[in-house]
């Protein structure tokens, strides 16, 4: 059975602390309990409304607001709209959660910065200390950590799956999503 | 009942030939008959998705570009997306139509120029004959009518309960809506 409550999940922390990962693995339970989603990637939303943006705290702002303005859009009409930006400051996430009145769901998706470093999947911590990437979130560039953020995970003490367990958790009991798949329907 | 058949309806025309104002009129109508609507105004985009951008044929096109991937993630979600910008330029609507695959009913909002420039109710015709609007459509700038609309509408020649019309008929009949207000509840 279709489910249309629609909410935005906001994933937000440091880059290599599993926002992503867990968007896309949160994406097909979500659609198992019948919700539409779409997912706002990070990449993907600055290639398709932020091209000419820069990291600048200003760019990096109308950045966010740009996909909170969309991903409101989204969830007024019964979408999951999960987006995945760092987003690292916390005046233009209030400035969104306000604009999604209600229906927002921000998840903190935490690591500490040594074991980010450590990981490096993508070798970017690196090249940040190395001083070749400018305005790097956590290294030269500041990140403010949510203060009462609905969900927190954490990437350096969870598996993925328990991650997923714990935002799915809370979704539940939120009565955002039905409590498994088909229970509802 | 719900009616969940989502689309994008893609006003293109000159400014002052209806555009915002039949995406209005046709916005309840849309909702009476059970569908989701949002309407993606020209300016009201601007403003969140595009600020900065001018308009030359480059920023033109990448306001269009936004405007068709925001429509297009409304639409493929059960979503009414009605725009309403002024989308000069027939290259970039092939490419929004593209990638609106299928969901994608192009209006041509017709007008004269002449009769644009006799009512000029903004003002703006006289200002940009004087040179005192760069780049305005119609004018100082090229607008490329769309060779196979789905649907077209004239104000010179019709009113706007007559477009509003014709085009509710061509949605009807091509069975993106219900026939009339719950005759299919």
């Amino acid at each position: 059975m279709a489910h249309d409550k629609g909410f935005v999940l906001w994933f937000t922390g440091l880059s290599g602390a599993g926002k992503s990962t867990l968007a896309r693995m949160i994406e097909p339970e979500l659609r198992k309990r019948g919700c539409k989603v779409e997912i706002l990637d990070g990449d993907e939303v600055r290639t398709n409304l932020s091209k000419g943006l820069g990291f600048s705290k200003e760019d990096r702002d109308t950045n966010i607001r740009r996909i909170g303005y969309v991903a409101n859009l989204l969830a007024r009409n019964g979408v999951v709209a999960i987006t995945a930006a760092i987003s690292p400051y916390a005046e233009v996430r209030a400035q969104v959660r306000e604009m999604c009145s209600g229906r927002f769901v921000e998840v903190y998706a935490r690591c500490d910065i040594e074991v980010l470093t450590q990981r490096d999947v993508k070798g970017l911590y690196k090249k940040a200390l190395a001083g070749e990437i400018k305005n790097f979130t956590g290294i030269s560039d500041p990140y403010e950590a949510p203060e009462n953020p609905e969900v927190v995970v954490d990437s350096a003490t969870q598996t993925p799956e328990e991650s997923l367990r714990t935002i799915l958790d809370y979704l539940e009991n939120a009565g955002l999503i039905p409590a498994a798949a088909g229970a509802q329907a």
